[in-house]
């Protein structure tokens, strides 16, 4: 249930509605920055009907949440939320470019990856320290010396810091290294991670699963919410469909459809989309065209030589090239970039 | 396999090449507007070697055709075809406007949707005369008097007529009255319907089966080219996934991938991808950024009323600002509208 | 709406039910075979109200049918149907083996395959005479004079014959030969094709899309049966997914559901939805155990030499061994075979 | 890379090749029960050519293994494997039936549904203690007092214990109550969690993820087997299809697929797959058809009161009934139950 407070509320008010819904079960989660007040009612109560609580002091409204996310929906957040990461505003009006290598490799290879991504507008630098690898032979990841390289890096390049975790375990250890916690789609009904990222004070990117339906993909941003952390960003990176010409298909009705059900920031991945250099490059561009607030493509300096995706992974050239595309199409649809 | 053919090549060392071919069990088949002269060799022959093609006189090259389509291939022809239509290029520089109702019901409706369609710059006026539809008891359009009502009102506002055809027995009725045959997503394989489009001099849209790999679907369009008729599109209309948010998914990794190996011009229909109009928006300007060569949109003057897909339909003034939109767009992929 | 008349209703009364809801812009249907009446109004009407309808003399009692598909609907028929087809019962005790080659290629071919057939208890023999192939350069189907060999085979060994139709024009040619027209998954929404099939005395295999919903496949089915032929089986062959270590994905769900929302007998393909020999034998197995009324089989006596779908075709010995199998089965969920 | 020794190697011969392998950064593992010894070299490493290592003393054979899992690979092991746990065997001559409450409810629960389970031939209770809701909010399950009862119960009844875990910290908790851990389908791919299973001493079912194809399926059980605990189950309990009449869609291609590839045993849970109870029973049956070794089933003892997924669980009759059914089909293709 929603329950949006009166302009002239009073203290004992809001304690009477909150107390009222809490005997009946329910958590009260206050939207941030909306005046008046409007509160969630979120858990697994016996609901009360609306007419009781329009009928409390101080109550201007109350309407049920017919979404199954409640923290996520539009119906509770009816403006788009603006997420604010070290000075980087996601969800606003300008569409965020995140870029980096798949793997972090090598000091050298995050120095010459982040030059270009600094060069060509991007915000935020990916680099995988813990891969999600499908053999247990490949390689792994740097891990920790790893972020330490990231964070060095991005640092010395203005650049923010995203990094995906694998396991609960690896939060405090990974905090102080990244700005962005990325929960990869194998990952994203990985209940127990969701829950402990709730807890924490980063942002939260939540990849959509290969097959998970937009339901499924906003209540795995339901879960970080439903802990207290409201800085989620998800985001949509392809589902497996049956054609070979391509490593996944993009859904971009996907992003339509999370755009007008919930007030968080879209970003797409086009390049685990595509799966081939070429594709990602008109993926990302209709991706923005389709409303997206941000981007996260794979960009290697020598994606030949690159440890993981390198077939996936813009050239340098090819990425500043298609960030002056972004900036024409951003422009179309009423964004800057 | 493909030949290309020597700028000095006689006319006697052609046909002996062909004859070899024609020898061997291929049917040969020219590129248009091609200098040099460059060939196909498609059928169920048995293939002479490479080497033994190549020592031909007045053969410049030769190679096989790794896709399974030939004539559709760029393998083939490697600069993209233009196909025109009445005066209309499909698959050059202009990315062209098609819309209109789903079914044509009323002199009426057809009047003021095309005054909105050439107002917003469409070239191409659809709607349907015969409607596939999933139940025997749903009506099942005007047939020949609404296609007589179409070709009327395009003509008095300059737009061409594309209409779909259920079966091969309609065609020589319907040729009068349209420019462009539409074959459906469920006819995508309906061989005995593309086999004798093949051989009508009309240009023929052929959309993506609702579970269709790229190459069945650039099959399809072989199959007709197979018979003499090259003016072919194609058109993405969405596949099935499992979301229930939206009709069909919207698959921009396809166009990508056969604009990368067709030549062949590839339209969207993201009407029937959404089947919701607020998505449609959003879909349409993304197809352009991918790379769409045209779109395909259901437009209706008064959608609460349309005796089919109303709720996919675009009110006229959507459409105009959305044409707005695909001009900027298309002018930052380089192309215009 | 399906309405029960009374036992003792008068023909005048039935009459009067009728001719209200013709008025209203229904047709009726009756169920064959029952007794007291029941009869379904179909089509696009306005539908009186329910206790309208059972108000009128000589109604015991009448309720909405709420699927999409009417005549196909158990709300229609409580009792599966028995489709009896030159002395073989579909949907009784009996599950029906239908075998052969994928396309009919030679006399003896034929009659190796349909000594096979015969020995290991079949009742139907399949063999294709017109191939919807994917490439219009492949072998298209021997025709009519492949018919005219299969008809005359099977004969020959006490068999019915089944065989693919591709268009409405080949009905007239076509009935002469075949007992069983099969309507391939490529054309399950050919519309024109099915409710051509409606007024034929033959019986019509429909075999499902690859995509297609259930409730889409007993629609195909309903396009049939609106048009008066009410001897229709419906076929399971596989659905499109994404897994590549076999053709298609056999899909015993929709077997289940089928069954117990339509009274029509389902047959199965394992064929098709396997497309390896090793895998087609527990499928086919799997089908019957799920109830299956017959199975569709892809046998040749070599099928290395096989023009098509060799690597699926069971070889005679291997079929043999199966339809052993198949026996013990149906006795544990209470059939024959 | 699979080397055989040969029968008359000595430990000096085997520790050469085993050095040589090393030395190119492979691990070896060696097939347990097999004479002469079976060696898997697995990992990263830089592959010698088959030719040096058959050219060692000691080897009869060298092969590579062409799957990209390589312990669950039948190219490794030729024989299905058995795995043993408490005295059950599976992948042996028995089909072995696993079944219980979706979720831990009360001893009440436990016990009766324990009483059912035995009388119909049951082998191993499953019970979730702790759940992956797809909500929040939803009930989380019982926690270690769960497991307790669910422990008790099943030692009174002779049964032994599946339950489900969620992330690597639950191990050691665990441990103690249950037999087989369950990795649930949302879990495939939490590599973290796999790794750490595979050096406990307890047995684990591995669920094919909703959309994981049987390589990715396969190479999680990899995960597991790499840290060297080879006594793995893998499990199929349907994919995520279009169709919404059910929950999703029984894969039995998969576990024909899995079986010819690999040595482990394939359960099926045919509860998750149909989502509704009258289709959990025919694909029950089907897919002890097809060749699985054992049944993971929802049974409840009162499923219209259940926490969770009460529409899918049977009544303990059903049970019993399909029970019975079961034997004569697992009879039909040689196996007991």
């Amino acid at each position: 249930m929603v329950i949006t407070l009166r302009d002239d509320v009073t203290p004992d008010q809001r304690r009477a509605v909150e107390a009222r819904l809490r005997a009946a079960g329910f958590q009260l989660v206050a939207a941030p920055d909306t005046a008046p007040v409007v509160l969630a009612a979120v858990g697994e109560g016996t609901m009360p009907s609306l007419a009781d609580i329009r009928a409390l002091p101080g109550v201007a409204a109350a309407a049920h949440i017919p979404e199954p996310f409640k923290l996520a929906s539009r119906s509770f957040r009816q403006r788009s939320s603006i997420v604010t990461v070290g000075g980087v505003a996601f969800g606003g009006d300008d569409v965020v470019l995140m870029a980096g290598p798949c793997t972090i490799e090598s000091e050298e290879q995050l120095v010459r990856t982040a030059q270009s991504v600094r060069a060509a507008g991007g915000r935020v630098m990916r680099g995988g320290a813990f891969k999600p690898r499908t053999s247990p032979y490949s390689f792994q990841g740097l891990g920790e010396e790893g972020l330490k390289l990231l964070r060095r890096v991005a640092d010395a390049h203005g650049l923010l810091v995203i990094s995906e975790i694998m396991d609960r375990s690896q939060i405090a250890m990974m905090a102080p290294y990244v700005d962005i916690f990325q929960v990869g789609a194998r990952n994203m009904q990985n209940f127990s991670l969701l829950r402990d990222l709730g807890t924490v004070d980063r942002a939260v990117l939540v990849k959509r699963g290969l097959s998970a339906t937009v339901d499924e993909w906003l209540m795995a941003a339901e879960y970080v919410m439903s802990g207290g952390n409201d800085r989620v960003l998800v985001c949509e990176r392809g589902i497996r469909a049956y054609e070979t010409y391509t490593r996944n298909t993009l859904d971009l009705n996907a992003v339509a459809v999370a755009k007008a059900i919930s007030h968080l920031p879209v970003i797409v991945d086009p390049s685990h989309a595509a799966g081939v250099r070429d594709k990602v490059v008109p993926l990302a561009r209709a991706a923005v065209a389709a409303g997206a607030d941000g981007l996260l493509i794979e960009v290697h300096y020598d994606p030949e030589r690159a440890i993981c995706d390198g077939p996936q992974s813009l050239y340098p050239e090819q990425f500043t090239a298609l960030a002056e595309q972004l900036r024409l199409i951003a422009a179309a649809v009423g964004r800057s970039l």
